[in-house]
């Protein structure tokens, strides 16, 4: 369906469930975490996974990002053709078809990969010569997540030092991503072990440094770390994502931050008198980590009880007593996949439509 | 990207995260379930939610079904314009907006609604006489699930009273879906819990048809409860969708189907001994349930331990040692919200792609 004819229309006459963000939110948390970084001197690279949007990601960069970070190889090349200019691929890459398609990426824009294993550092190399590519490279450490990266500072080290070798590769820096501090809800618990897997960071930055390597680069953090990295000496970029939209996790952080994305939901039915169920289900909101939440019911509470593929069953409170036909908005407990559910995403500025943004790179 | 350049090879070379689905395991689940309703002579008009592909849902006509099941209207517009005689939209439609369009798939394609609300009953009647279309009509009766549905036989028959005055629409009969039975594992009690429901439903469609109605059509049924409902006096069809495809969840039931869908992945990172993290996470496989299964590691096993949104960490035991680059597939423990994530499915026979097959419905 060609969805730009709802341009111009009120946000509640929208067909549901509808992926909405609001853009004076988003330009404020946009607004918000610029001049954070510009307070503390501190560069970002936006990840792009949590939008997966081109407008947004020029939107992102107008606001002075130094380039995105995409999560696959096909988010990447979705941003490079509409034009950002530097993309980091913040994965590994290994399948040699990806390895492909990064290397002749880095032929059409700055394309930054990152590597834990040697043979791979050696194969981006060769396939970076047979199509003569240089491709930026960071070398990927392990600060506590447990997922992917180099577990000792010896095997960091051997790592760049393959990296330095390879010919048609460039060493641009270290890469660790303090996943397992994001969402940690007591601040002062969040900073210290935010701060402990930066010092492991830096402290790599600084021995490669030391051996003479080219560390221009050192990047972590997300949306729950921004401002522990941010000014953490050392740290010189961060690659929070989920900022522009927040969320329900997010949100319980108390961050700065303004909850811009909702899936707008219809009750379909009102079966008996403490219940009503939304036509937003599985398929429209991810339940990851919790149930979403269901804003602006009034004076009474509508909770959501669970969630099947096209529904949600809620139970009423108070003097909420939606009819069916009503339409509310639900808050996601993860914007990152929910947003992966939808093709496209409805901008709306004081309540009427404004743009319809392709969710671009879904499924690339 | 076109994806058709994959037809004729081998599997492994697909790049990952890939959405496989094995075309003669689900032939043989379609003989399977053709087979039994034809012995017991009971009707199927299977769930189109499932794989929201045209493609399938032509062989699930092949194989006898009397029509499609789908979830959304814009399900049943690809279902329709592919070429399905019949769709049963089997959830309430509210929204003035998706009651047009269902009402003017009915001058395209015979549609089947189903209703829980006498308002929603006048509001479809009267979108039906303007537009001149006909609509046949099923009431929704809970029978147990405590989503949608009339929660009494009173309001039933007051429902379908409101249906048989209403011009434009025709009664054709009640639906009834027991989907809290679905998962029980002792089959003993999953028989007699779906005997209890498809009772409640029974005794409905007798009730109206005692005051005169029209019930044609008395359905139930999911993959959990086929051969309860299949072969319980008085359903006529039921609307079971993941027979085909199987998952996590319903292989633990001890169905006689096969697992024809997998997600095949790339290990991308072997950290440390134990650990090896693939390139399918979140978005391109549903843990909702539970964590999906590795198949085929040889003589070790690989155990999912956590999906982040691109990643699966899994751990290692035994002889498993799969090596950056080595492709395995994965079962998901809900098909239907996995498929959901894809825009084609890769159909391999004998380990080679036959056909990609759009997902034609997703979003839709």
């Amino acid at each position: 369906m060609n969805t730009q004819c709802w341009i111009g229309m009120p946000v509640e006459q929208l067909p549901t469930p509808a992926l909405v963000v609001d853009i004076e939110k988003l330009d404020r948390n946009l607004a918000t975490m610029a001049d954070y970084l510009a307070r503390v001197k501190t560069n970002i690279r936006p990840h792009a996974k949590t939008h997966k949007t081109p407008a947004i990601g020029h939107r992102q960069m107008r606001a002075g990002a130094v380039g995105l970070c995409c999560a696959t190889v096909g988010e990447a090349e979705v941003m490079a053709y509409s034009g950002i200019p530097e993309v980091m691929i913040a994965n590994e890459v290994v399948d040699p078809l990806s390895v492909r398609r990064a290397v002749n990426l880095a032929r059409q824009a700055r394309v930054l990969m990152i590597v834990d294993d040697p043979q791979n550092v050696r194969d981006i190399g060769a396939t970076a010569r047979q199509y003569g590519a240089t491709v930026d490279v960071l070398v990927d450490l392990d600060v506590g997540l447990d997922r992917c990266g180099a577990r000792s500072l010896e095997a960091l080290v051997a790592l760049a030092q393959e990296v330095e070798r390879t010919k048609g590769l460039r060493l641009r820096g270290v890469f660790g991503y303090e996943g397992q501090v994001q969402f940690i809800a007591d601040r002062q618990e969040r900073t210290a072990k935010g701060q402990d897997s930066n010092a492991r960071l830096v402290r790599a930055a600084k021995e490669l440094s030391g051996l003479g390597m080219n560390i221009e680069i050192v990047s972590g953090a997300g949306t729950g770390t921004y401002d522990i990295a941010g000014e953490f000496p050392g740290i010189t970029e961060i690659q929070a994502g989920s900022y522009i939209f927040m969320d329900g996790t997010y949100q319980k952080l108390g961050l700065p931050f303004e909850q811009s994305l909702t899936v707008l939901a219809t009750v379909v039915s009102r079966p008996s008198a403490d219940l009503a169920v939304f036509d937003v289900g599985l398929k429209g909101i991810s339940p990851e980590r919790f149930n979403p939440s269901v804003q602006g019911c009034g004076a009474g509470a509508i909770e959501v009880k669970s969630l099947s593929e096209e529904h949600s069953v809620t139970r009423l409170s108070g003097a909420a007593a939606p009819k069916p036909g009503d339409k509310l908005h639900f808050v996601p407990s993860h914007c990152c996949t929910t947003v992966n559910l939808y093709d496209s995403m409805f901008a709306v500025r004081q309540g009427r439509v404004e743009a319809i943004w392709p969710v671009a790179a879904r499924r690339a």
